[in-house]
């Protein structure tokens, strides 16, 4: 499979079936992002996997609200993406113009395991919509780590992928060219 | 090849034949990025390339200083990765909870980037050191649009990866188990 087809197969998913997703499975996945670059190979991600008993239909709601990611109901799998802040380095990294390297780094190890659970024929939700103090009380998160998304996982119920609403490729992309000299 | 494999051999690359890339080669590559997920789809990223002409050198030193990041003088193409940060709706999401989905959203998509071209056999590097200045000046870059990360793009002297250095799975994943009840 070309990768870029392994982009298009990816997709957002909010419906599942009660196919549970093997620990292995999720080993794997977790290894693709542990595996990840990061800024200054800092690492800032800690993942914590809800998988089995009912915790995982309570970790569901600590994401629902206000009418909010009620498909997390049929969600069998969650990793919960952290972000390590009593790193220094990091820390002061994070203070240049503004940039957060170490929600970048977040977003590139999301994107490395959500691709990987695709391969695999499993399906991802990334979640930004959740109670941070929920979560933390539920699942007794250590001090220090901050949820920065969650990646819902399983088998979705529908077998082709929907067609991507984005912007033009001529929208974002611009090609920079050298000024012409003078005469040229 | 196994996603976890394509993962295994992507590294970040500071060593670089004078071969360059091609252009449908980078838009292949940018077509990887402009379908990335995004929180609410928002697609916060602009990409600018520089692959012709002595601005590719120029583009280099905006990177450098103080010893930092010679190795671009021989990188033959950079994608500028840019947030479009005049999004109302961005802007709002961004201030929740000290999240910035944007950034988190540019990691993605750079993730999304460096695999793809990874599969072609490009090699690349992720840089967060930079002026943002000295782009914005050089590039011409357009007011509402700040430089996040910049891909450098080549064909890497090296056959072989290093072995990754990383943190042991055990340190950074958790599987959060049930409390067993009394009497279990």
């Amino acid at each position: 499979m070309r990768f870029i087809d392994l982009v298009r197969a990816r997709e957002s998913c909010r419906e599942y079936t009660d196919r549970p997703v093997k620990k292995e499975d999720l080993c794997t996945i977790l290894e693709a992002g542990r595996l990840s670059p990061s800024a200054c190979n800092i690492q800032p991600w800690r993942f914590f996997v809800v998988h089995e008993g009912d915790l995982v239909g309570k970790t569901a709601k600590c994401m629902q609200g206000m009418g909010m990611n009620r498909f997390t109901d049929q969600v069998p799998a969650f990793i919960i993406i952290c972000e390590q802040t009593t790193n220094l380095k990091q820390t002061v990294a994070s203070g240049i113009g503004g940039h957060s390297f170490a929600q970048m780094d977040i977003g590139i190890a999301a994107a490395h395991m959500m691709l990987c659970a695709r391969t695999m024929g499993i399906d991802s939700c990334i979640i930004g919509w959740f109670s941070d103090k929920k979560l933390r009380e539920l699942l007794n998160l250590p001090n220090g780590c901050k949820v920065r998304l969650v990646l819902a996982l399983g088998y979705g119920k529908k077998a082709e992928p929907r067609t991507k609403r984005r912007m033009e490729f001529d929208d974002i992309v611009t090609f920079v060219e050298t000024p012409k000299k003078k005469g040229e």
